[in-house]
């Protein structure tokens, strides 16, 4: 079955949850015109049914291919991303100064999320480009600039980024890949990466590849990690392209899912080296990639919303049409669908509040860091700025998350049918599995969210939150609305529950820091139920409020509240684990090695 | 890497959990000699890492091929196979009176989880003729069992279970496969049945299919289905194969995992008619299904520990291999084995818990089984009868449950590394997606459990449980083992919630059965986390006062709290749900269909 983008809902979730509109109206995004939202949204979510949905399974079924040191993608394939660059969809959020439309990351968000769930082994291209954008933009010369960013921009050139070595992965500072200075002021790049999403295809003529390496004087670990671009093709002075430069897929890999998105091994140096140009100064190059993480990984975080939606979208046409068993109480002949059944209502309503929280975080995720370089106030900006870098490893760890469950979900809808390629749901199930690992394990995101942006400032990012969150609590409870059932105790609970887990976690980051480690994956999710439940109510009492929920807004108090009784009704739990099992984790040596 | 059943970690869960060596003792086993379990186990392990462990990524990356009506396995499987039944392997429960050992099915039992830790699709073959000589022994005619029984308790002949057809999943009563009397006592049966498991393969000259079919004249739904046993070669006076008879695999299916094992559609009537001798009674063939339901849903449920367990070794190995960063406090040069960061030992644990649960709750399930059927004193056997299917279905969701969360993780502590196919630790997560599915869906193991289960005698079953369990939280609350943590604190709040719980479903089972069915998977959850908090704790008890743990007991208190601190403190949450969210459940069709 298709996909067709939640329009009504990612408004809501935009303006309101995330509260775009607020920002617009207090002029912290410039000129943007909020009104031109709705469209651009249709018009994507109609690209992504139309051209990119019917090609998922395509993907998933051909796979790519590596043959005479090319990769061959699906067919339709690079057809598909030709329409991509001719819709302007790779330049929504680029700068203007090279062709991009300049729109709120806020937007792009939505468009990321859309692309995600109509294909996210497409999408995936276009979020590597955004992060070599990114860093090309803020830290390239302005010569390597007027080359590569116009054609990055528009997506008639893509962009990979290259990290992993097989004993580097989470750990970068362990590469070894080298770059000798030339003397012509470029330089000669030897050595393998792997992993290297896109690292080869046949959808453009040319590739920018940004890669890590290491100067022979450079220090080790971290500080001696220089980045570089090098391109495929090198480009001539007139713009057109020259030689074939020493960078090759030496392998694809054999993948759980995302299978039309190829994962190359790439080698540089077996003809003199890789001809690189320097981004930023040398070893500075973590320095450049800390630019674009927070995007990068929000990117990762919408790639969860995108496919627990589209799993929710399938889930629920199969229970709508699926018939097994009756009602209760109903008798005679016949059968009803199943989505009569408590049990799989159970499962859509889990589906479908998991997959709305995370697109809330993700989306004020995007509005804070949007805040955080457009608004025209210093202390704005740097509030947004702490407020969107506090939240950019919920967003992309809790979405993923979610992803992983609600498309596990999916299969669990469709019975012994979603065990079975063809129906599609384990596609989903199969293609979510990697965003809770790459772009910093979900692991990582949890203790970036403690060691760093919970303790960055003492606590202040989270009090400050803490306080908008109660907030929007003060008015579930007020509306005395029964259809919130109990919601509101739920969300206090829980706000009280992560203000106690966030003290216990900052009085031991420094004193006790494996302690402090030990609690930081419950007290992620500890923190995304909590905010997400917030965030949900938020949105259904702003659908109540102006009628944006197209005439139905109980549906988003159910949904609410639906999040609220079997979600962030764990925070309790969640908060006894950060702060009770501390112990047992650091002293489980015995166990685990014996 | 291999796999090497944790035989202390089995005989600590199934002597002192289960309860094993009491039940021995107090009679309950007859003259079952429990000493030589230990033995038993120890070759079943070897048998498992030597024969079936290396096969399981052969059968993988092969899968199955359909040709000519055949079915071929993986190099290596049918010589596997009858090396299997040389063993003895297939007989270790089968009835002494056709050449089975008559071990109790709580050897069966840890025997199952090794085969499925070994090699899931392999183990499952002989799981489904398991449940053929159940049938078959409870309800055959003597001159059926005469000429079948030997051959399937030796494993020489396969058996298999056809149920389901494409409109008739989990609602059996849909089913339309035909049968007609022949006259001569026989019968011939005309349909198609799906996902029939081996329902056709390489590794035996024959296979016993049983099937459910409709008589012309029967009832309507589940009161008019009868059992028949259809010889895939007739069987002649001599005991030597005879003719093709009419029942062909049409078809495989190309599955998210358990390549190995063939899926077959099969279809009978292309001949005329497959040749069917009625097992029971004429329309009588759900009680048939009913009678070896509780062993096959074990047996599922085993498969979940069976392959938690393998994947908690893969990873853990992995954890002790892979070097990134460093622990908190070291500096200098080198890499530590990610095993030292807290998060990962988190998921470490975590898989280790949660699998030695489930272990627990199922071996408990099959000595309840055991004594329903061996104990002298019919009283006894009748309260191990209704303990026994209180505690099936919580032994096939809850460990199936688990399973999906620990392959999970055991993908996610390999990294990237981890959604690469080669690593292996994908095919544990797409194995193990089936067994929260087949064998009566996790959701319908719910359902089960509130509707018939609790409510079969207003609760008594349950709140003998709760009695058991209650003096093994005293125990550890008298310990004053400050190892314990707040485990103690824990359980006890736990032992509420599932006492509330239970008491607000058992009102509403007649009263408000949408509430009560709203309810059904957090409250097997909540039972499951409960239980198998504590018996994990009177399993550390018990290693603590006599040794079992091979001289470190406290491994097994680490275990119990982190279990408790991690798991069954969600017991309060889950109460909650079940108590506050059947509203928004059940009033939620505006939101799935609007």
């Amino acid at each position: 079955m298709t996909y067709r983008a939640p329009i009504s809902d990612i408004l809501l979730a935009l303006n309101h949850g995330a509260g775009l509109q607020a920002a617009v109206k207090a002029g912290h995004y410039g000129d943007f015109d909020g009104d031109i939202t709705a469209a651009v949204l249709e018009e994507a979510g109609k690209f992504a049914g139309d051209v990119l949905a019917p090609l998922n399974k395509v993907g998933d079924e051909h796979g790519i291919k590596l043959a005479d040191d090319k990769v061959t993608t699906a067919p339709g394939w690079p057809d598909a991303y030709q329409r991509w660059i001719a819709g302007g969809w790779n330049a929504v959020s680029g700068p203007e100064a090279f062709g991009g439309q300049g729109l709120p990351m806020a937007i792009n968000a939505a468009c990321t999320e859309i692309w995600s769930a109509s294909n996210i082994a497409f999408g995936l291209c276009p979020l590597l480009t955004l992060s070599a954008i990114e860093a090309l933009d803020a830290h390239g010369s302005e010569e390597l600039k007027q080359i590569y960013l116009e054609k990055l921009v528009s997506g008639e050139w893509t962009g990979t980024m290259q990290l992993t070595e097989p004993q580097a992965g989470s750990d970068v500072g362990a590469l070894r890949t080298r770059a000798e200075r030339a003397g012509d002021g470029t330089y000669r790049i030897k050595g393998t990466k792997i992993f290297i999403t896109y690292g080869d295809h046949d959808m453009t003529d040319n590739i920018v590849h940004f890669v890590l390496a290491r100067l022979p004087d450079a220090p080790a670990g971290t500080k001696g990690i220089s980045l570089f671009l090098i391109p495929k093709f090198m480009v001539n002075a007139d713009g057109s392209l020259g030689a074939r430069n020493d960078i090759y897929p030496s392998g694809v890999e054999h993948k759980l899912g995302m299978h039309a998105s190829p994962t190359c091994t790439m080698t540089m140096g077996d003809h003199g080296g890789a001809v690189g140009y320097l981004i930023g100064e040398e070893n500075r190059g973590m320095l450049c990639m800390f630019t674009m993480m927070n995007q990068a990984r929000l990117g990762v975080g919408l790639e969860g919303v995108g496919i627990a939606d589209r799993a929710y979208q399938q889930a629920l046409a199969f229970a709508q049409e699926r018939k097994q068993g009756r009602a209760v109480g109903k008798k005679g002949d016949g059968l009803d669908p199943i989505i009569v059944h408590p049990d799989v209502k159970r499962m859509l309503l889990q589906m479908r509040s998991l997959t709305a929280a995370a697109r809330s975080i993700c989306y004020a995720t995007a509005v804070a860091l949007d805040i955080s370089t457009r608004a025209t106030d210093a202390r704005v900006r740097a509030e947004a700025a702490a407020r969107g870098a506090l939240l950019t490893p919920i967003a992309k760890a809790f979405s993923t998350d979610i992803g992983n469950e609600v498309t596990y979900l999916g299969v669990q809808i469709h019975g012994g049918m979603g065990f079975i390629e063809e129906t599609g749901a384990a596609q989903h199930y199969r293609d979510a599995r990697i965003t809770s690992i790459y772009e910093g394990t979900n692991g990582i995101q949890s203790i970036d969210l403690v060691t760093r942006k919970l303790a960055a400032n003492d606590g202040a990012s989270v009090w400050a939150l803490l306080d908008e969150l109660s907030g929007i609590v003060k008015q579930v409870e007020a509306t005395n609305d029964p259809a919130f059932g109990t919601t509101g105790a739920k969300l206090r609970d829980a706000l009280g529950s992560l203000e106690r887990a966030s003290k216990w976690l900052l009085e031991r980051v420094a004193s006790a820091p494996n302690d402090a480690l030990a609690g930081a994956t419950p007290y992620l999710r500890l923190f995304g139920s909590t905010l997400g439940g917030c965030m949900l109510a938020g949105e259904a009492l702003a659908a109540k409020g102006n009628g944006e929920a197209g005439g139905d807004p109980q549906r988003y108090v159910t949904v609410a509240r639906f999040f609220a009784e079997n979600v962030t009704v764990q925070a309790g739990s969640l908060e006894k684990t950060v702060t009770d099992s501390a112990e047992a984790v650091n002293g489980a040596d015995a166990v685990l090695l014996g």
